[in-house]
């Protein structure tokens, strides 16, 4: 099955369970119910999964029921960071993905509740694998709550959005990489593999998104990136534009991204994940500006 | 070891790790880090931990370690709930167990992520048991999951107040009983026991705490309570002072502890575990109406 219906196949599953779909007994309030699915889809590229299953793959997968978890944990969590994120307080966006954000669907309270649900499904869903699995789940979930809470993870990436003064390093380590990080320690872990050598590789893509990420925000209108552009500078957020400047930005991002494909522990599948990394790295390299 | 002071100290580790305070090489934001310690001191009651305990005791408390961790991981959850439901959004509370709320204190934005961190926590504290311990952690996630998030748990409870129309029975079921069923399920649990059979006891625990909690909202004043008083009628929360007037409430929290005590399954702390929740139906009854 190739990884995007795999993907698709499990994150269907793990809403309804949460939904209290499978459950004919359970009566769940409708409305967080309904806010739950709509915050995950359209998928879009589902990246930090498609990275685990792949980097999972690579090592063999061995165990792809325990894979899918991992990956759609990981994706739930990546979810509900953009619903909290999306928050008046916050980002106050009014639209994610060409549509209207949680809170401005559903409201507030609702986006608060979104977000938390989704955060425990991740949990839920490592924690329901088989027996077999228990040993591997039991690290899986200690990975991703190292990537996602604190002191490591993104909350602490957020978190460093509120000091006066920031460590710049720790915050990109925590804001973006950590769930890159995840994506192919988990993936490596779910199949068997230790997840240490893959920290690099997951750090690697995730420094080179937020570059990407930065040139887009600073290249592209709203209608474009689905979203309000131009928030780096309006909030007066540390971006690699500002740093290096358009030209230098897209330099910068290839060298990380050629360091990545280097950074490839071995493996059955090193090949065919280093393609997909040099796929990555077309995808994400601005083609135009489109604004300025 | 008394468990207030098993509590105590088993809390402060895991707040110590989330701040990052174990670990030398660590950087985390600062207010963030200060916000978790303050969203769960001063302690209060600790309630929900002492009754998790307590059950383990009773059940023979075989791996303390582990039982620590289900008490803990508990009281992070519960501590996360009151900083996501005292948020503007929720109940715009400025001040809880006398102190300002933690939004009030160090930001919304800081309070959004201080809830999810501790909720996260819960989790990763229960990850980290030992190998040995692995097979009943897992269970324990499963449960702390279960009542925590949708569609049966705190989550889902809170959800229900954005429906048009209530579901009664389940919004009491996940608002306020999931959290005593999953401290009465989890206690018996980490101490290698079933944990089905202690579901009436945590159910009917859970609804003493509303009714008496309705009480106290009804009868006392702010100062008393280190919180406005007088929300439910403010929100239009379903009450059971609306529903039985004073004196019925007071009737029927006594007949609810009575049936917790009669449903206390057999075990080799069964009559110590009576006494306790005899010591919790004193406290809990009010004992003059202050405010009317």
């Amino acid at each position: 099955m190739d990884l995007s219906k795999r993907i698709d196949r499990a994150m269907s599953s793990a809403i309804a369970r949460a939904q209290g779909a499978t459950d004919p007994a359970c009566h769940a309030p409708g409305r967080l119910a309904a806010a739950l699915n709509y915050a995950v889809t359209p998928g879009g590229a589902r990246i930090r999964p498609t990275i685990c299953l792949s980097v999972a793959r690579a090592c063999g997968d061995d165990s792809p029921d325990l894979s899918d978890r991992a990956a759609i944990a990981l994706e739930l969590i990546h979810c509900a960071s953009l619903v909290h994120d999306d928050l008046p307080a916050f980002d106050n966006a009014d639209f994610r993905r060409g549509k209207p954000t949680v809170h401005m669907a559903y409201s507030e309270p609702l986006a608060v509740l979104t977000g938390d649900s989704l955060i425990i499904s991740a949990f839920d869903l490592l924690a329901g694998a088989s027996d077999t699995d228990a040993p591997r789940a039991m690290r899986l979930l200690r990975l991703l709550a190292r990537h996602t809470g604190m002191p490591y993870g993104i909350c602490a990436g957020q978190g460093w959005e509120s000091e006066s003064k920031v460590d710049l390093g720790a915050y990109h380590r925590s804001k973006t990489a950590a769930l890159f990080v995840a994506a192919t320690q988990m993936g490596a872990q779910a199949a068997g593999h230790e997840p240490e050598p893959w920290e690099e590789l997951g750090a690697r893509i995730g420094e080179a998104f937020q570059v990407a990420d930065d040139l887009r925000d600073a290249l592209y209108d709203e209608a474009a990136l689905g979203k309000p552009a131009g928030q780096d500078a309006i909030h007066q957020r540390p971006s690699a534009v500002e740093e290096y400047g358009v030209q230098g930005a897209i330099k910068h991002l290839q060298d990380i991204l050629s360091g990545a494909i280097a950074s490839i522990p071995s493996c059955p599948g090193e090949g065919q994940l280093a393609q997909l990394v040099r796929l990555y790295a077309e995808r994400m390299t601005p083609v135009a500006p489109v604004r300025v």
